[in-house]
């Protein structure tokens, strides 16, 4: 067994459950005699370049716990791919500070770079354990069933429509709801859990995975207005055309060094085709709110199961990386059953790394307006129990 | 005693926890002899018009305890003004009806509906008890020390900006968060009860109350990151110039028959501050999100207190109906002395008709910029307890 200090850090979008992470890996390093020194980084590998180190040993287990319970990165994060120069200066400060255990907590982008760093220390003959924790709201990593910070999203935004909705309900017109997710429409599709009765919204969801066509959006908005007098519509940030340009690329120019336009923390596509619903249907009442960052870090709406796994994915990473499996990725795969069920598997960092994992056809309806009975199922019990909401007779 | 029918409707923006005022007034009119029929019209004074009713004697009592949780209105609402044609018709319907207490539950426009309806009666020599019952997130009704639904969109405001806040921390630059309040500055200024480090957001805070200068709020937001690296402010959506114009009416040209201009649903306001700060600071990583419809209708996170007080409203009103009072608005008032302390008094309707409430100016700091001290000991009884954020030492 490899004996040496470790390393931990967080990258990219923050989620509600990415502390569970962190301090399931601190907890798990802090029972084990190979590992010395627990270090965290400061944002990322940001903070690995600068020797931004805090010392993870030292905090009682309450204070950890209650940082665990607390929503985004704790140590700070970054969105930042490492050029070659940069690896080579990371090499430096692992080396200087004897790390031989190397925990990064994100998503595909972050896998990338556990990657890219791991590959790098196998050309250098050095000898570290670098494993990826994932991490991503988004739902899209390769490999997974799905991924901690998922269920808690997709819990905000359930909760989210089951409001909005009830408030459409309340004075009619047309409600666009615009919901994070890049390339991939598992966090918008959850929208969908917020259905309790057979008139509620969403009643149309658009997602990433299908061309939007704004004719095809204006005539599925009047269609539903003209059977149930109203209209709640889910909209994935990421819909694109049928070319894949993205619909919010016409108002945004900011690209982040991974080569992402900037789509969260603007409101111009909602109100983009909220215009285009007032235009092309005449009616009067159209609203659009983006949930924005809300999604990933509002405290006290976590879903259990999440929380749960979140932290199981700290713990297995350190314990697969104590047990000489060397470096990887941890996955969530389901067992088969009806019953939900879920187990580890240490993954290939390449398997996850930079690609995306997309909604299976088997969760899109086929007019590509809605999900499916088979996305319910899936996501119901990463989600968990809602709120009842409750209904006067005759209303 | 006068013996007769009761009528209770919902008006203006829902609010979390406007069904316990709902509620709370349905179930004391079933405890007394002198009402008979209990009737919920649908969408305010529209359903009057069409004698959309519905019997709320009928549902069992459970049914009620779950739709009080519910947010949004659960009878449906209205933004509508009744002209004196509407008054005669709905004198009409509630003649023929013999609706002898009649109750509407909204905000300041809302109580101007009710007054409304009082006059007309008492002109008409019918003797009816008109009751208008508080409720506005706005928290901007006069003659009250605070009102039905504004602890709990206040409780969401503030668990948005303390997750909203640890999201910038993590990933730096400029957060601007958009926050309903057309007239006046309580439910943005709640955002300030989101911190519980020094160092936490939101760290500007800009109401109507005041006037918003493009430069002040510039320099502002570059002094603050000049001095912590990163900054969260928060703005209402009401916000305008030193000439009154409110800021987001550049970009907004739709009216409702109360004469106020759209200002939600929309992100507008957010990207032009967002786009102003790029501008003039040179700050690149700049988001803006705009809370919308969620401050209002999220369920799950209302204020214990407020749910409790938003009930008791309802059940106040019938009280007094039953008293023999005659007409008026049931208003909070809050004791003297250090503990928090409310007692209900019915005031004329005319006190709280149409006119808005601001901020009193010894809750706002001098450069208008953030609230003060006694701000936050008005509010925090009335918003509860919130959960604490973890920090890591060193972080």
């Amino acid at each position: 067994m490899t004996i040496g200090n470790m390393l931990i850090a967080q990258s990219g979008g923050p989620s509600m459950v990415i502390n569970q992470s962190l301090i399931g890996a601190v907890l798990a390093a802090r029972d084990s005699k190979a590992i010395g020194g627990i270090y965290g980084a400061r944002h990322g590998i940001s903070g690995i370049l600068k020797e931004e180190f805090v010392d993870l040993r030292k905090p009682g287990r309450n204070l950890l716990k209650s940082v665990a319970a607390t929503p985004s990165a704790a140590l700070g994060s970054v969105r930042r791919k490492p050029t070659p120069d940069d690896c080579t200066a990371i090499f430096k400060v692992l080396l200087s500070h004897d790390i031989r255990y190397f925990f990064y907590i994100g998503g595909n982008d972050s896998a990338e770079t556990t990657h890219i760093i791991n590959e790098e220390a196998r050309k250098a003959n050095y000898d570290i354990a670098c494993f990826h924790i994932p991490k991503t709201i988004d739902n899209d990593l390769l490999e997974n069933d799905h991924t901690p910070g998922f269920g808690s999203a997709a819990r905000f935004v359930a909760m989210a429509l089951m409001g909005d909705n009830l408030d459409n309900r309340a004075l009619g017109g047309v409600k666009i709801d615009v919901i994070m997710g890049r390339n991939a429409g598992f966090l918008t599709a959850a929208s969908a859990l917020a259905r309790q009765y057979p008139d509620d919204g969403p009643h149309l969801i658009y997602l990433p995975e299908r061309p939007f066509s704004l004719e095809q959006f204006a005539d599925d908005v009047k269609a539903t207005v003209s059977k149930i007098g109203r209209c709640v519509v889910a909209v994935s940030e990421g819909i694109a055309d049928a070319d894949g340009t993205p619909i919010a690329a016409k108002f945004m120019n900011e690209v982040d060094s991974h080569g992402n336009v900037q789509l969260s923390g603007t409101g111009a596509l909602g109100d983009f085709l909220a215009g285009v619903v007032k235009e092309r249907t005449g009616i009067s009442r159209v609203r659009a709110d983006t949930f924005g960052y809300l999604q990933r870090s509002f405290p006290g709406v976590a879903s259990t199961t999440d929380t749960y796994e979140a932290y199981e994915v700290g713990n297995v990473a350190v314990a697969a990386a104590l047990a000489g499996v060397g470096s990887g990725s941890v996955a969530i795969k389901r067992s088969a059953g009806k019953e939900y069920e879920i187990f580890y598997k240490v993954v290939p960092l390449r398997k996850v790394a930079k690609n995306t994992r997309h909604m299976p056809a088997s969760f899109i309806n086929k007019a590509g307006n809605n999900v499916t009975q088979a996305f319910i199922n899936y996501a119901s019990p990463i989600v968990g129990e809602l709120p009842l909401m409750g209904r006067l007779p005759d209303c």
